[in-house]
């Protein structure tokens, strides 16, 4: 019956507050290596999964949101890249490479292959469709072009700007020809900001007693474009700052996304003082634009214009707390959790 | 020399918190009802002004703002209808009927004259070209086809539903075959609304413990629209209640205008659940608009497909009273205040 182990990482219990790594426990299953036959399915063997702030959302019981929560005591999903081992449905060939929603555990029976991706790009790194190429990516790419609708000149802000989604914002708005400024927890991230990424300016946020101040400092004329990672006190001092008609693309709150209670926005008189346009967005939304997405990053990627940065844990037991650590910013990148070696 | 007595509304000082009418005070000048040759201004006699919460914002010392604050000393300045006593500027003559950013006193020299508008269609009331026909009027139309790009059966919420502004946007919006309810502050306002508007549903949101139960009880599949006039906790419960890709057209924040410090807005996240997008505007953006407009509202109104609700105060006495009442919602309609007949 080919029945291995099958290490797992499942939700105990919905988080309250900041998650915690007792919110998720280890366990050892077992799984049939082969698929029901005439089933459609797949089973893959999970290479690499993405640790995503949007998780959080699904750590609670709330039913509001765009993806339904996570049932406890089963496994967590996430996106990942993964091996094929065998296949039902005939698009899929043993030995493929393929990027999708998975469960954090060493092997998945998927029965849902249509939103899956082959990957075909083998000469860049594996993980990178976690990040640059995945979701992340795709979410700086459909957010910076789609929904902040940049100008070349322009003064771009983009908080939590050295993370997955971030980093990305910022060399994109730099190829756009914008003055880029990004905000960091700290001082590590503050340099590669600046070293490594190519924004104009960075700052550590935590060393800014007036947040208001610190976007004064940096955009003396106000910002066009505010790309929202963390909501909260950091999206009202930008809301003083935004220029006329400029915009902010809401992509996360992820300072608030543990909160009982959201801090209050209360600048947003602003929005008609200087005609903003905020707009939430999801990537999902701009799916028609994958295709150039990918080839567009790729060549940029090859051309040596953009670079990515990732942080790697090793083996399906650091899920938990490379998950957690997002919120502490422990991460530096990307986070993704390399579970097997291909 | 044709001097003349010109009673007149001074701003005394800047207004704390709700505006009182002791922030304003009457005096009676002299001026000239001859305009300096070669000036290029008009002389005008003042005959329906304008009251307008906007002007609230006029009253404190910001200067962040779309329109910098009034000068404590002199006249305060606002929308009026006026008939030309003398003129210096060609296009104008003795007798036109014109409307335009005027001061509140019975007599105006207009030194700039650009922004001036002759009024043409007679059969209409004068006073209109403050509300229907004037700038109220053409926020309802910019904000609601080109701010909230509306669709055939949506649902749409407007407050501050029978102001100036609010009950332009209903009418529009049932004339677009949308759904339409309105909030507003009394029983008598949520019966014009009801049976002289044409609003589908309205209610009274002082009788409301539960903003959110309220508007899900009007609204139980959500809102597509929200046309919102005030702000605050009315905003916040109306973000709970969005649709997918809903759009909130920011016209105005009056609950908020007066109070020192906003009431915080804690469901943004609801920007991203919900895709929706958030935007500020201002009727003078829209300008290349006016003509159609103007058209488009005076054909609807000769065929009595709309209807238009003033409320008219006596003599430029009444004006502090009437604008402080603004904030009270003791106004039912568009403020305006006769100061004299034509």
């Amino acid at each position: 019956m080919d029945m291995v182990p099958n290490k797992r990482i499942l939700l105990r219990q919905f988080a309250t507050g900041t998650p915690d790594e007792t919110d998720m426990e280890l366990s050892v299953g077992k799984v049939s290596l082969r698929v029901p036959p005439g089933s459609g399915a797949i089973l893959v063997k999970n290479l690499y999964l993405s640790c995503d702030p949007y998780m959080r959302g699904r750590m609670r019981e709330y039913y509001g949101s765009y993806i339904p929560p996570f049932v406890p005591g089963s496994v967590i999903e996430g996106f990942g890249v993964c091996k094929v081992v065998d296949s039902e449905d005939p698009y899929y060939k043993p030995g493929d490479l393929i990027s999708g929603l998975t469960g954090w555990e060493e092997y998945s029976l998927i029965e849902q292959t249509k939103q899956w991706r082959k990957i075909q790009f083998e000469d860049i790194p594996l993980s990178y469709h976690l990040g640059l190429l995945g979701m992340p990516g795709f979410t700086a790419y459909a957010g910076f072009y789609e929904v902040c609708a940049p100008k070349k000149g322009e003064s771009v802000f983009v908080s939590a700007a050295s993370g997955a989604v971030g980093q990305l914002v910022g060399q994109l708005a730099k190829l756009h020809g914008c003055f880029v400024v990004g905000s960091a927890g700290t001082k590590q991230k503050v340099d590669l900001l600046k070293n490594k990424l190519g924004f104009d300016e960075a700052f550590n946020y935590k060393e800014e007693p007036n947040l208001d101040a610190a976007l004064k400092r940096y955009f003396p004329l106000g910002i066009d474009i505010y790309f929202d990672n963390v909501g909260g006190v950091m999206l009202d001092a930008a809301l003083l700052n935004m220029r006329l008609f400029g915009r902010i693309a809401v992509c996360g709150m992820v300072s608030q996304t543990s909160l009982p209670s959201s801090v209050g926005i209360h600048n947003l008189n602003m929005l008609i003082f200087k005609r903003i346009r905020m707009q939430g967005f999801l990537q999902s939304d701009y799916l028609h634009l994958f295709p150039e997405f990918t080839e567009k990053i790729i060549e940029y990627y090859k051309q040596g214009k953009i670079v990515y940065i990732e942080d790697m844990s090793e083996g399906i037991e650091s899920a938990p707390s490379s998950f957690v650590g997002l919120f502490s910013g422990k991460n530096i990148g990307k986070q993704v959790i390399r579970v097997a070696s291909e």
